[in-house]
């Protein structure tokens, strides 16, 4: 119905190779669970660092899903 | 007390009718099971659009509720 | 003349209907003591909540007014 | 193809009635001529006043539609 | 490992005393149920009044916690 | 009545002790002239500096009170 | 003293000549009625236009002033 | 009408002058040809720089026009 | 000229692969027909999610280009 | 002179005891070498946590010092 | 190289004539000792003010120099 | 100790190959010579264009360093 219902969440996913697969793992986790996903809006990039090297790229998404009737 | 906790969420309601609509859609909804809400703050205001036609009015609306002690 | 000073203020209309409505009562009525104003814009909508039920639309709003010469 | 092209254009549409109002006119009239628009967000919303009377609602919003082949 | 998914909330602590005993009162209690929290990020403080003297003071912060394997 | 006006106005109070102090003593100057003063909400802090050492702490902060029936 | 309090107004002056008439003029009138101006923050800076020529510049500007004791 | 349309396009004039050279430059040019403008809203300022000299002055103004009936 | 006047727009371009992928499509088309492009500004990252899995991603630019003496 | 040249910098302090402290110590150090500090803006207030407890508190603050002639 | 490396530095610059002016010199100054400035972009407008009357203009602004390799 | 110093700089990597390895590059760079940089957090993505082609991608982004005792 057009009087559905959604929550947002904010996630963050990690990963050693790129931003896309660090949003792409988070959000396809959060997918398996929560109904209805259609876009995930990044909120913020960023690395981790250890010992001077890149150790982790880091993406924040926004998500809504929707609420159980 | 004045030490007492809050959790905030971020909701989205639809109406075919109106912003105001949909923004007392999903707060009441919520109100039902969420204790001590007492203002919605809009956060964003959109329109979904279908064949060239407005097909509803969504508003997404910050809540901030009493955890449980 | 293009020398005019103005002054702009923040204020906050209330209304059970709408927040057309709350804008639009805030708004005449300074309008009535205030000079020269052309322009509302809003720069917050909320609602208040009381057991659970949507009290009143609140629309803050910011006007510009036009100084004494 | 998820490899299509949109661009993002900024409208106002202005009602004596109603934000919704505002927003749906011009979006509808839009629509008669972009392709592919499905939400529209609302970046602005403000009211003209005429001796201290609020003489419209103005909705700015911004609405993306994909570019032809 | 370094694919670990994190959700973000944003809570709210209040105390009669200072913003950071509002922020210590809220992130010790979460940090009793929520694994892995290592930033509390300030994103408001206010403070309520009463009769025209403060009542309590409230700091509303954002905490990423580790989502169970 | 919900249909009440309020106005928003923004205070700076300052004190060689702590933020805290600085915005509770601003915040009560207020509200002995003011009226119904609920919520006041932080939109900066900073220190003024003189010879290498913090002089003051200072607090900006927003008000909204009601305007007179 | 370090415990003084300031209120914080926003003003806009007009000028057919540039930006920093507009904003000399606005604070220099202020000035002469308000204590202890120091710093005028720019907040936006606009044109008029008449007929397709530039009519004037506005410049919007934030200053603080102490409250009389 | 209050049912007018209008559209909002973001333009950047350059000279070597100063920023009020540059935004009068862009907006007279395009207003030879757009209906009704009336305000042009500053939204960024720059230098262009050669060999450690000031090269241009650069505004970026958004300027809204009527759409055609 | 230092004179030139630029108009700025925003695109989304989507790819199944990456948003660099995502933002070289859309502003190499846009390339090809408007004049002087020299940086593309990310504003907007977000993927589209279908049946739990990322369907693509968008990134939102904005370029501006030389308007036509 | 009025034609001096100042240099913004952002620095962090950290603290056991409170936000005052934090920033106090990052300044007073900063200080005791640069020019001419005068005002310290907070810019982002958090917390560390160790173990659920809060660890330190955290204050960054923009200075700005005078360069050299 | 397409590899190069940037730093982003954040100068003030004072003037009692004008915006331009207050850039103009201190991007100049910096232009003598820094690698490759070819943008400085404005972040902040503001005026000192003594006795009523304006003091300085001052123009704040981001540079961004090639570091040596 | 908790009172540790640190102050935040800001840089930009480029790379022809993707956002990701503009930003690892200027990271690990940086991480020759800077102390206990742990987080790297992207404050601007763009891409320059050269010929209606993209040359190369560049990522700004925030560290932070600890201040020599």
């Amino acid at each position: 119905m057009s009087d559905s219902a959604y929550k947002i969440i904010e996630l963050v996913g990690t990963s050693a190779l790129s931003w896309e697969d660090a949003a792409k793992n988070v959000v396809e986790t959060a997918g398996s669970t929560l109904h209805d996903l259609r876009i995930a809006e990044v909120t913020r990039l960023d690395m981790t660092i250890e010992d001077g090297k890149v150790k982790s790229y880091r993406a924040r998404v926004r998500v809504s899903f929707r609420l159980e009737d």
